[in-house]
């Protein structure tokens, strides 16, 4: 199974006029994850699902994602939002594995810093460091075993900033 | 300061005819190789240095780089070699660091895996699990403290294989 998380686009910087939820993506963030997105498709990537935090900036990045034809499927998945745990996601997995194993084969995961790049150490170290880093709109790929636990049996493939992809 | 951790390409596969050591790239792994090279140089990288294992493949590769430019110093280093030991190279940067520091602020290490891949996992996680995906003429980038001991202390923010480069 392929796994790839995704940092959302560059966003308007917190202000007193906006609550952090709803900060949008800036006109740059928009272009640049567009470039992003169309790179990853050029490159062949299709993802079964794509779920997103429920934030305004990673929905739109999600959105964008599946505009350049990444996905057909695009979902909230609130244990994205910066509180998210990983144990909420895992526990989506074993349900969607036990339905339809073949329809969570190549997911796209779309949220925010530290949580995705602790998210990717806790899979392929078991342990989080916090020694990867993760730009907007990089993206990090993981190989996780196609059945049980992927905590720490997970191999890295890929980690890169929007300036090598695009 | 920048180090760049580069696989060899392609090489000729192992037979009784030819030694392990003196395995030559074979066209594909030049051809690859080259343009790896030039996007690494386009993307604006000039490496203070580049060490490549003695071995036939990882000197060609280096050769490659140097030509694209990339840098005007290239050097065989031993302990880059399959036996090699990382310590071997802490000792060096320091050496070099003592002499002058502004040499050694962006590097490039040509060789063989599973070190290549082994020596990143220590000086990211100061432990090797053997987690991270290196294929042939792909690059991993790390962020190593300017001084100190950088085991355990440095940062991944690159790692890709030639496909997402070129």
């Amino acid at each position: 199974m392929e796994l790839y998380l995704i940092r959302h686009g560059i966003a308007v910087e917190r202000d007193a006029c906006i609550s952090d939820e709803d900060r949008p993506l800036t006109d740059k963030g928009r272009q640049k994850t567009d470039k992003v997105a169309k790179r990853l498709r050029d490159m062949g990537l299709r993802f079964d699902m794509i779920l997103a935090s429920p934030l305004v900036r990673s929905r739109q990045t999600a959105a964008i994602l599946k505009a350049a034809n990444l996905s057909s499927h695009m979902q909230e998945f609130p244990p994205l939002a910066p509180e998210g745990n990983i144990q909420d996601w895992i526990s989506w997995l074993e349900t969607q594995r036990r339905q339809d194993a073949s329809k969570v084969q190549c997911l796209a995961l779309v949220g925010h810093q530290p949580n995705l790049a602790n998210w990717a150490e806790t899979l392929v170290w078991g342990q989080i460091k916090e020694k990867l880093e993760l730009k907007k709109a990089g993206v990090i790929g993981l190989h996780l075993p196609d059945s049980g636990m992927p905590i720490a049996k997970s191999e890295l493939f890929l980690l890169t900033s929007p300036k090598w992809l695009i």
